[in-house]
C-alpha cells in the first residue's frame, strides 16, 4: 500500500503548494472523496473507525495507544506537569529525564486523565427545540440547563449499560450550528512510562520553539491502568520506525483545542484590541518575574522550569496571533465575508426575518466585552489571585454552594458528570511551591489594583490596609489548602464545613465569590449569551447557503485531517521538510537550552548521523494537536506531532496554504533514542520494535 | 488684575467645556486675541518674554526659576534621577528626601542641565532651499547636513559675541512645515536643594499614577550655578503661596515632549501594530523581573525605586495610547482628514503636481518600518544590550570614529554642538549597579534571541557558543567602564585609545556596530527619509488650504497654553477640581505606596486639614511638561504641573476636551510643607513666602 508515494511526490511536484490540504474536520464529516482523488488513498469507515478508537485525549493534548496494554504515546511537554508532579525542588523529572525499569516503577500522573470518543450523537434538534423563539440571555440559559440534562441523561443510561460507564459531554460545531453528545471512555489513572531530559525533548528551548528546522525528541510515553492493572487496548496503532517519506499522504488525528477562523470581525477586533494585549501584559510580567526568581538559584531554576515552558509558549502563540489579527487584509477579507453572506440572506426575506442581525448583535456584545473585560478576568476568572491554593479554594467554595442545587440549575463546571475529576484534581498530591504562590499572586493583586484602581470597591475591601505583598505573605502562612486531605476534607463536608473554615484562602474566595458571581451573570447575560444566539444564526446561514461540507472551527474535539511531508519558501529560500541528527550536534553550544544532554553526547560515535530527526508537513493542526499521531494511509505512525512553524500560528484565523507547516518528531529518532540512547529495548519492543 | 477671576467663573459655567482651550502654543504663534476675548486676559510680549525667560528645559522636564539667585521649581520625580545618582544601596534620597542646610550642602547633579530659550530664528527657506528637488533619500541626508551647518554657524557666532555663547538647536515644527534654531543659554552645574521623600511626593505610586482626586507633593528644588556660584537669575516667576481658584485661568509654559496630532494613518497603525506592542512587551517583562529582585531585600529595593518608577510610568502611558489606537473612530476621522485635504489639493493641479502623494508615500514606508522593526530596535536602539555600560561602550565607539569626520558628515547625535553634553555625561560620577546591569542585559540578549531567532547572524556571533547568562557575567566581570575616569580617558583617547582597548563592552559594541549602522542606514534612507518629505508636504498642504492659526506637535520645544481650573465628569459624576489635605489621611493605609511619611503623621495635629493639596485644569500638557509652572495671568505661580488624568495619555493623539485634564501641585500645600512639615524656612523665604 505504500508504492503511492513516489506517484504522489511527483503530484506534489507538479501541483506545488496551491492547492490547500486545509481543515480540521469531524470523523463523521471526513471528505475521504477528495483524499481519494487527490493522493489514491482509500479511507474507509473501517480505517476511521480504528484510528478514532486509537486516539487518546489528555486533559491537555493528544495521545494515541500504540501498544494492546494501554501504552501511550504522546509529547514530552505534554507530560510535563506529570514530571514536575513527580519532582521535588532537589530532584526534577523534567529535567533528568525518566525510564520505569518495569511496570511497578510506572509512576503515578496525579491529575492526568486518557480519554477515548466511543460514541458521536447529534443532539442539535433538542437544543434548538428547547432555546426556540428565546432572547439571548434566556436562550443562553435555557441551553446550558438542556445541555446538562442530555449529558446526564447519557452518563445515566451508560452507568447502566453492559459496555460500561461513559462520560458525556456536549459539544459545540460549527459555532452553536451542530450540538452533539460525545461519549468517551474514561482512564482516570495514567501513569509515566518514560520521557527523555527536557535538554533534548525541548533542544532549543523558547528561542526555537515555533521554529523550524527543529531538532526535539518531544516525546513520552504514558500508560493507561484500569482498576490497578494495565488497561487492555485491542484498539492501537502500530509503529513505523522508518518514517515517512517527502512528500509522502500524513493523516493527523487529534483535538485541536481552539481556532477563530469563524469569529465575527468584531469579535475578532475585541481579540485585537484587548483580550490578546492584557494576556500578553500580564504573561509578560509574569515571565520577568519567573526568569529572575529562576536566576537566583539551581532549585528555583527547577521549580520554574515547567511553569515557564508553557508561559513562554504561550506568549509566543498569542504575540503572533496579535501580529495575525492587525494584518488588514484579514480583517478586510473578513468584513466581506461577512458582508457576502448577508446580502445573500437578505435576497431570501424568510431566512432574512428569522436570522435578523446577528452580526450587529455580536458586534453590540462586543462593546459590552470592552468595558467589562478587566473586572470579568480580575474576579472571575481568577487573575487578580492568580496562584494554585486560590483556585482550590475557589473549587470548594463554589463546588459547596453548587452542589446544593439541582443539577441543571449549576455552573456549567460543578454539574454531577464534572464531580468525579474535580475530586480527583483536589485529591492529587502535586507539590506547592510557595514562592510561585507567592510570584502569581502579588502580581495579580498588583494589577488588579492597578487596572481596576485602588479605589474598585472590591479592590479596596481584598486589600484594605494591607499591601498586596503582605496580603499573600498571611494568606500562604495561615492557609492549609496545599494538603489533599484538607481539600478533600472540606470538599466532602460541603457548605458547612466551608461555612466553619478559618483558612484565610477559603474566606477569601468567600469574600470574593459574590462579585465574581455577579460579574459573571453579566457576562453571560450580555456578552456569551448575544454572541451564541448571533453565531448560531450566522451558522445556519451558512449551511443554508453554502451546504455543510465545511470543518468546524476547532475546540479540543477529536478531528482528522490530511496532508502531506513537505517543506516551505522563505524569504525565496526552501526550508527542506527533514532534519538531521548530525546538525543537531553542530547546532549545540553547551549553554541551556542549546546544550544535549551527556546520554546523547557520550554515545555520539555510534549514532547513525543521517536519522531523520524532525520533519514538516502541510496538516492544518493547532495547539492541542500536540501528541498527535502522524499516520500513513496504512494507518501506522511515521510521526508524533509536537509543533508547527512560526506561521501556523496564524492558523487560529486562517490557514496559509504557503507556509503554515506542522512539525512532527519522526519515528526514526525515536528508534535511534530507544535503542541506542536509552535502556529502552524492552520499551523498544513493547512498541513492536527489533 | 486678578478680579476678572469671578466673572470667569460664570463664564466657564455658561460655557461648559464645549469650547475647548486645546493647544500647544509656540512663542511666536499664541493666540493672545482668543485669550482676551475668551478671558479678558491681555497676554502682551512683554508677559510672553518675561515667562519663556523665566522657564527651564531640564534634560527630561520643564522648571523655573523662582528667585533671581538660580532656584529653580520642578517636580520630584524631574529630579529623581539625581536623587538617585546621590544615593547608595545603603542609603537612597529618593526614599528619604534631602533638605541642603545650606548653599555649601546643594548637591551636585552630575547629568543634569538648564536651558533657557532666548531666541527663535526661523530657517525654513534655509533647509527648503537645501533639500529642493532631491529624492527622499538624499533630502534626508541635506537636510540633516544643512542643520548641523545652521547649528555650528549659530554656536561659533554667539561664542564671540558679547552675551555669551548659546547652544543652538535646530527644531522642526509641524512636521516639517518649519525649522527653526532655538538658542538656549545653558547652565550645566544643576545642584538639588530640596525634595521631599518619594512617599509623598509619589503618594499612591503606580496605582495613584494619572488618576485624580490626587495626593502628592511631586515637587523638588534645584539651584544653577554658574562659575561655581548661584547664577543671577532676574528673570524669575514669583510664587503666589495661594493657589488658584475654581475656574481661575491658568497658563502652563513648559516643554511638552511629543505628541503625535499629525501623524498619518499610517504611521498610527504602525504605532499601533508594532512600535507600542513591542515596547510594552520588553518593559512588561523587565518590571516583572524588577519587581521580583525588589522583592529580594532593601537594598536591592532601594536601588530599583527611581527606574521602576519611570518604568511603570512608561508603560501605564503605552499602554492607554495603545488604548487610544484601538478606537476605531479616531483612525475612521483620521482618514476622513486625509481624504478631505487631498480632495483640496486635487482641486489645485498646481499644488496637486509638486506634493504628489505624500500619504501613499508614508504608507509605502510604514511597511519598510514593519519589516525592519525588531532589528533596527535591537540592534540600533540597543535594545538587544539593554545597559548603561553598553550605552557608555557605544557612545565611546561611535564617538571615536564621528569625531574623525567633517561635523556635517557625522551622526546628528555626535555633531560638535553635542560633545559637550557628552563629555558630561561620559564624566558625571552616578552609580552603576551591576546587578541591574545584568536582568537588563540579560533579558535583553534573550530577547533578541527569541524576536530575531537564534539563527539571525548577529545573534550568532554575539552568543556564540555563551548563554546570555554567562555573557553578561563575563562583560560585567571584565568591564571597567562603570569608572567615570577610565571612560573619560577613552573618550580623550579617541579612536587609537579604542582599537587598543581590551574592554569586553567595547569590543562587543565595536563588534556590533557595523551591524547596527548598516540597519539604522537603511531605517533612515527608507523609512525616516520618505516619512520627512512625505510630512513636509502635508505640512505645505495644511499651511496652503488651512492657513497658519494651527499648533505644532509637541517636540520638547518651549510651547505656552492657557485653561482654567475645572474637573470633568466620569460615567455621569462630577470630578471635583481640588483635593483636600484631610483625604490624603483618611486615604494612607500604612503601607506603600499609600503611606505617608513620619514627617507628615508626626505634625498632622497642627497642619491645616482643609489645604487644597492637588487640583485638575483643562490646560492641554503632555509628559515633558512636567515641573511645568501652572501661571495665573498676573505672571505668578499658582500650581506646579507635574501629572495628566488618564484620559490624558490620549492627548498623544487628539484633545478630548470633555476629559482631558491636567494635575498640579497647589502652591498652598507647597506652603503647609515647607513651613509646617519641613525645616525649610529658609527655603520658604528665598521664594518670597513669609
Amino acid at each position: 500500500m505504500r508504492k503511492y508515494h513516489w506517484l504522489l511526490i511527483a503530484a506534489v511536484l507538479t501541483l506545488g503548494t496551491a492547492h490547500a490540504d486545509e481543515g480540521m474536520w469531524t470523523f463523521d464529516n471526513f471528505p475521504s472523496a477528495t483524499v481519494a482523488q487527490k493522493y489514491g488513498a482509500r479511507i474507509d469507515q473501517a480505517w476511521l473507525d480504528h484510528v478514532r478508537l486509537a486516539i487518546v485525549r489528555l486533559s491537555n493534548c493528544t495521545a494515541s495507544f500504540v501498544s494492546p496494554n494501554g501504552l501511550i504515546l504522546t509529547n514530552h511537554h505534554c507530560a510535563e506537569e506529570c514530571l514536575a508532579d513527580n519532582s521535588t525542588s532537589e530532584h526534577s523529572l523534567v529535567e533528568t529525564g525518566f525510564l520505569a525499569a518495569n511496570g511497578g516503577e510506572e509512576k503515578k500522573c496525579g491529575t492526568q486523565i486518557a480519554d477515548v470518543l466511543v460514541e458521536m450523537q447529534d443532539v442539535t434538534a433538542s437544543v434548538n427545540a428547547a432555546t426556540r423563539g428565546q432572547d439571548a440571555k434566556s436562550a443562553n440559559e435555557v441551553r446550558k440547563r438542556t445541555l446538562t440534562r442530555l449529558e446526564q441523561e447519557c452518563e445515566d443510561a451508560s452507568a447502566k449499560a453492559a459496555s460500561g460507564p461513559l462520560k458525556c459531554e456536549s459539544v459545540d460545531l460549527y459555532e452553536g450550528g451542530q450540538y452533539f453528545l460525545y461519549k468517551y471512555k474514561r482512564y482516570d489513572d495514567v501513569r509515566l512510562v518514560f520521557a527523555p531530559e527536557v535538554g533534548i525533548a525541548a533542544f532549543g528551548g523558547d528561542p526555537d520553539n515555533f521554529q523550524f528546522p527543529r531538532y526535539c525528541l518531544d516525546m513520552s510515553v504514558l500508560r493507561a491502568y484500569e482498576n490497578g492493572k494495565p488497561a487492555r487496548t485491542p484498539n492501537f496503532l502500530r509503529m513505523n520506525f522508518n518514517g515517512p517519506k517527502a512528500g509522502e499522504l500524513v493523516f493527523v488525528a487529534g483535538h485541536p483545542g481552539n481556532t477563530d477562523r469563524e469569529l465575527t470581525l468584531a469579535e475578532l477586533k475585541a481579540q485585537r484590541n484587548f483580550v490578546i494585549p492584557t494576556w500578553l501584559l500580564r504573561r509578560s510580567e509574569q515571565r520577568g518575574r519567573f526568569l529572575e526568581f529562576a536566576d537566583q538559584g539551581e532549585s528555583n531554576q527547577r521549580i520554574t522550569v515547567a511553569p515557564l515552558n508553557s508561559l513562554e509558549n504561550g506568549i509566543k502563540v498569542r504575540r503572533k496571533q496579535l501580529d495575525a489579527l492587525h494584518d488588514d487584509a484579514l480583517l478586510a477579507r473578513k468584513a466581506d465575508e461577512q458582508s457576502a453572506l448577508m446580502a445573500r440572506v437578505a435576497a431570501d426575506p424568510a431566512l432574512k426575518a428569522e436570522l435578523g442581525d446577528p452580526y450587529g448583535d455580536i458586534a453590540r456584545a462586543e462593546i459590552v466585552k470592552g468595558q467589562i473585560w478587566l473586572p470579568y478576568t480580575y474576579l472571575e476568572r481568577g487573575v487578580g489571585f492568580e496562584s494554585q491554593l486560590f483556585d482550590y479554594a475557589r473549587t470548594l467554595v463554589r463546588g459547596a454552594a453548587e452542589r446544593a442545587k439541582p443539577n441543571d440549575q449549576r455552573l456549567r463546571e460543578y454539574t454531577d458528570a464534572a464531580l468525579p475529576r474535580i475530586e480527583q484534581q483536589l485529591g492529587a498530591p502535586v507539590p506547592i511551591y510557595p514562592q510561585l504562590e507567592r510570584m502569581t499572586m502579588t502580581q495579580g493583586l498588583e494589577r488588579m489594583r492597578e487596572w481596576l484602581g485602588p479605589d474598585d470597591p472590591v479592590v479596596h475591601r481584598v486589600l484594605s490596609k494591607e499591601s498586596p505583598q503582605a496580603l499573600v505573605q498571611r494568606l500562604l502562612a495561615g492557609s492549609k489548602l496545599a494538603d489533599p486531605a484538607v481539600r478533600l476534607a472540606l470538599w466532602k463536608g460541603g457548605a458547612a464545613a466551608i461555612e466553619a473554615s478559618t483558612d484565610p484562602m477559603i474566606q477569601l474566595a468567600k469574600s470574593v465569590d459574590p462579585d465574581a458571581r455577579a460579574i459573571r451573570t453579566r457576562y453571560e447575560d450580555e456578552v456569551e449569551g448575544p454572541e451564541q444566539l448571533g453565531s448560531e444564526r450566522i451558522a445556519k446561514a451558512r449551511f443554508a447557503i453554502y451546504g455543510t461540507n465545511v470543518y468546524p472551527d476547532a475546540t479540543f474535539t477529536l478531528r482528522l485531517n490530511f496532508g502531506t511531508v513537505q517543506g516551505w519558501m522563505e524569504n525565496g529560500k526552501p526550508v527542506e521538510p527533514f532534519t538531521k541528527l548530525a546538525t543537531a550536534f553542530t547546532r549545540q553550544t553547551g549553554a541551556d537550552p542549546f546544550r544535549m544532554p551527556d546520554t546523547w553526547t557520550k554515545p555520539r560515535a555510534k549514532l547513525d548521523m543521517a536519522t531523520s530527526f524532525d520533519f514538516s508537513t502541510n496538516n492544518d493542526i493547532v495547539g492541542g494537536n500536540s501528541g498527535s499521531p502522524g499516520i500513513n494511509a496504512a494507518g501506522e505512525i511515521v510521526g508524533l506531532l509536537f509543533d508547527g512553524n512560526i506561521h501556523s500560528i496564524s492558523g487560529s484565523y486562517w490557514f496559509d496554504t504557503e507556509k503554515n507547516r506542522a512539525v512532527a518528531v519522526d519515528t526514526t529518532i525515536i528508534r535511534e533514542a530507544l535503542t541506542k540512547v536509552y535502556p529502552a529495548e524492552a520499551l523498544y519492543r513493547e512498541l513492536g520494535g527489533g
